[in-house]
C-alpha cells in the first residue's frame, strides 16, 4: 500500500458523536427503554430513510428555525435532499401514502436520528436520535391522555421519580381563541405562539412591549390567560383524566406553546424539576391537519419526540444510567497449545446455549489476558490450561465481586446462568 | 392551518425505502440475528455518525468506485461532508483515535446504515444497513478462521443449510505475488486484482486480452493460478482449521479478489448456491495496514460486511424470513362506557407485568375492534363489557388458532404466557 503524505483526522465529523462501546451501551440503554415502553402500549415500530426530498419540509407545518437550520444538497440526479431535521413530516407522508389500506387508529412508534445544523453546545448537537411516539385516528382527548400516560410511564421506566419531573399542559385551541379575541389575523397567530413560547426566557417588560406590539390595545385577555387562572376546558379534561390514572405531576401550563406551526390541539412538555435545570426535556402535541398537505382528508393525530441527548443528560444528572458491562458472558484464556481445542469446543457448547463467548487466540500470557476480560467487563473468565484438560475440573471467576466457583465442563453454563439471574 | 396550493408527493426519496410495521419486523429479523450471532462470538457493539469528513475517503484505501458514486456535500461552514459508503474507514478511525487507551485483540460490530448514489435496480438501493464484524490486534490466521467462522455462524442462525451457501477464499498474498512475478508494477498491482474479480462476468476471451495487455508476456504465471489447481498456503491452513471446526463449505477460489484496495491478506465471499443467482451474498477479508493512512503504525485487522438487502432477498429465496406477528401481545376491545375503567385497570396490570397491551379508545363496533386486532396481526384479543364485568369471567381469544379460553381477571397474564412460551 502506498503511504500517504497527508495523514487523516481521527476526529469525527464537527458536532456528531463517535459511539465507543461504552458510548453505545448507554446509548442502546436509552433506547432500549424507549422501545419497550413504546412496545407496552401497543405501539408498532416503523422507519423511514433519513434523506426526504426537500419539499417535504417547506410546507407551513415545520418550525421557521428547522429550515433554517436543515442539511440540504443537490444530488447528482439533481434532485433537492434534506437529511430529515425531524420525523413528523415523514410519518404523515407514510400515513398519507397508505391511509386506505392501513387499519386506523394507528398507533406508531420510530427511533430515527435526526439532524439539524446548528453550532454544536451542550445538549445540542447535529446529529440526534429521537423516540417519536404517533397515535392516528382518534380525535377525543382520550388519544391526548394515553399519549401524555405513555410519556410519563417513559419517565418512569427510566427509574424517574414523580418529584423528578412535571408535565406542562396547555391549549393550542385556547391560545387560538385568544388570538381571534385579540384580533390577530389568523397568518400571525404562530407569531404570538411563539411569543408565549419565549415568555420564560424574556424580561417581563420585553414580553410586555412585544405583545403590545401584537396585539395594540388587546394584550389584556393573552396577560390575564398568562396568569393561568383560568383552565381551559381540554387541558381540565385531560388533567382530570390523568388524575383517574394516578398521573398527579401534570400542570396547566399557559406559556407552553411550542415551537411547531403544525400543532392543533393540546400541546405539553415534560420539564425537569430541578431548579438549577428546569428545562424543557421533551414535548409535543395535537396535529390534526397535517396529512392535508399530501391532498388528502386530515386524520387527527397526537404524538411526542424525545431526544436522546437531553435525557441522557437529566439521567446522568440523577444517576440513572447503567453502569457500563459487556454484552459478552464469558472470556476463556488459553494457557496452552494443548488447550487451544478444548477452548473452542467449550466455547462452542455454551455459545449454542445462547452464551455469549469470547476467548484468548494471542499469545499473550494469562495474567494479560484475565487484564484484558477485566478491563471489557467481561463479568466472567475461566481459565484452559492442561491441568484443567487433565483434572476435568475448571474454575469461573467474577469479575465484579471476585469469587470463584469450580465445576465440572458440564456445570459452566449453570454457573454462568446463575449470576445472570 | 393555511392549506397550501401544491400537494406534497407521498413518495419516499428515489432509492430509499419507508419501513412500515411489516418492513421494519423483517429488517429487524435481520439485524437481530446478526445482533445475536455477532455477541455469541463475543464481538461488541460501536456506532458513529453517517456524517463524515470527505477526506476519510479520499485516501487510496477505498474502492474507486466509492468514490464516484458518494453522497458528498458542502455544509453550510464550508465542510465538505460525505454520507459512509462503508463503515471499514470509520471504525479505522475510530480505532486510530483511541489505540492507546483499548485493550487488544478487539472484536467489535456495527450494523450502520451506509449510502451510494447509484441507480436502483433489484438488490441496490442507495441506502441500505450492514453488519460490519471487524477484529482488531491478531495477525495470525487464527483470527481469519474466527471471522469466517463468525460469518458460517450467521448464516446457520439465519436457517441456511449447508447446502444453500459456499465459502470462497482467496489469498491477497499469493495475488501479490502473482503480480510481481508478471512484473507488475505496485502501482498497477490493483488493476490486476480488479480484472480478476470481473472473470466471472466475462468472455474467456475478453479475460485474456486484457490480462495480456495488463501483464505482456508474463500472463501465464496468472492463467496457471487462476485454474485453482495450487492452493495458497495461507488459503490451504485455513481451509484445513475450518474444516477441523465443522465447516466443510469453504473452497479456494482464484477469482475473488473484492472491490476494495485496502485488502492484504485473505480475502473471502459468502455466496448463493442456487444455479440461478449463484451470486455473491456477502464478504470481507484482511487489512492489516489501514491505520497508517492516520499516522499511526499499523494493527492487524480482519473483517466483514453483510448488507441487509442481499440476504433479504437471499432469505426469502428459501422461505426464511419469519411471518410478520405484532410486538403487541393483546388487543383489549371495550364494549360499554362502564368497561373503560376496567379494561384500563386491566392493561396497566398486564403492562406491570411485561405484556404488550393495546386497548380500543374509539367508538367502533366491537366486531370492528375484533377486525382491527387481527389485520394487525396481534395474537390475542380480550373483550370486556358488561357482562365480563359482571360474571368476572373473561373470554382471550387467539387469533392463530382461533382458540378461546375462559379465564378469572387474575388468569389473563397465564394464557397469555402459556402461548408465547
Amino acid at each position: 500500500m502506498v503511504k500517504m503524505a497527508k495523514k487523516l483526522s481521527k476526529e469525527p465529523y464537527k458536532g456528531v458523536r463517535d459511539f465507543y462501546p461504552e458510548d453505545m451501551f448507554a446509548l442502546n440503554y436509552i433506547t432500549d427503554v424507549m422501545r419497550e415502553s413504546a412496545e407496552r402500549f401497543g405501539y408498532v415500530e416503523y422507519s423511514a430513510s433519513l434523506l426526504e426530498p426537500t419539499e417535504l419540509y417547506e410546507s407551513k407545518t415545520s418550525e421557521e428555525i428547522v429550515n433554517e437550520q436543515t442539511y440540504t444538497f443537490t444530488d447528482r440526479g439533481n434532485r433537492s435532499v434534506t437529511l430529515r431535521p425531524e420525523m413528523t413530516p415523514t410519518v404523515a407522508r407514510m400515513v398519507a401514502a397508505r391511509r386506505r389500506e392501513l387499519s386506523f387508529p394507528l398507533r406508531w412508534y420510530s427511533i430515527p436520528n435526526i439532524f439539524r445544523y446548528e453550532r454544536p453546545q451542550k445538549g445540542r448537537l447535529r446529529e440526534h436520535w429521537q423516540l417519536n411516539c404517533d397515535l392516528f385516528g382518534v380525535s377525543t382527548i382520550e388519544a391526548d391522555v394515553e399519549i401524555i400516560s405513555l410519556a410519563n410511564e417513559i419517565m418512569k421506566s427510566f427509574g424517574a421519580k414523580d418529584e423528578d419531573f412535571v408535565i406542562k399542559i396547555n391549549s393550542r385551541n385556547a391560545l387560538a381563541d385568544l388570538a381571534k379575541k385579540a384580533n390577530i389575523s389568523s397568518e400571525k397567530q404562530n407569531e404570538l405562539f411563539r411569543l408565549i413560547d419565549r415568555v420564560e426566557k424574556m424580561k417581563p417588560e420585553e414580553f410586555k412591549q412585544e405583545l403590545e406590539n401584537l396585539t395594540g390595545k388587546n394584550a389584556e385577555a393573552v396577560k390575564r390567560y398568562m396568569e393561568g387562572e383560568e383552565v381551559p376546558e381540554d387541558v381540565a379534561s385531560i388533567l382530570q383524566a390523568l388524575a383517574g390514572r394516578g398521573i398527579k405531576n401534570a400542570i396547566f401550563t399557559p406559556s407552553i406553546a411550542r415551537g411547531f406551526d403544525y400543532y392543533t390541539g393540546i400541546v405539553f412538555e415534560v420539564s425537569d424539576t430541578n431548579p438549577e435545570n428546569n428545562r424543557s426535556l421533551f414535548g409535543g402535541g395535537r396535529y390534526d391537519n397535517l396529512l392535508e398537505n399530501f391532498d388528502e382528508e386530515s386524520i387527527p393525530a397526537v404524538g411526542f419526540g424525545m431526544g436522546d441527548v437531553t435525557i441522557k443528560e437529566f439521567l446522568e444528572s440523577r444517576n440513572l444510567i447503567p453502569t457500563y458491562i459487556s454484552s459478552t458472558d464469558l472470556y476463556i484464556c488459553v494457557l496452552s497449545d494443548e488447550a487451544k481445542q478444548e477452548a473452542q469446543e467449550i466455547a462452542g457448547v455454551l455459545r449454542s446455549e445462547g452464551f455469549n463467548v469470547a476467548l484468548n487466540i494471542t499469545e499473550k500470557k494469562v495474567g494479560e489476558q484475565i487484564k484484558k476480560a477485566s478491563k471489557d467487563k467481561i463479568p466472567f473468565t475461566l481459565c484452559i490450561g492442561d491441568d484443567e484438560i487433565k483434572s476435568r475440573k475448571f474454575t469461573l471467576k467474577n469479575l465484579i465481586n471476585e469469587e470463584e466457583t469450580q465445576t465440572s465442563k458440564e456445570g459452566i453454563a449453570d454457573v454462568l446462568k446463575g449470576s445472570s439471574s
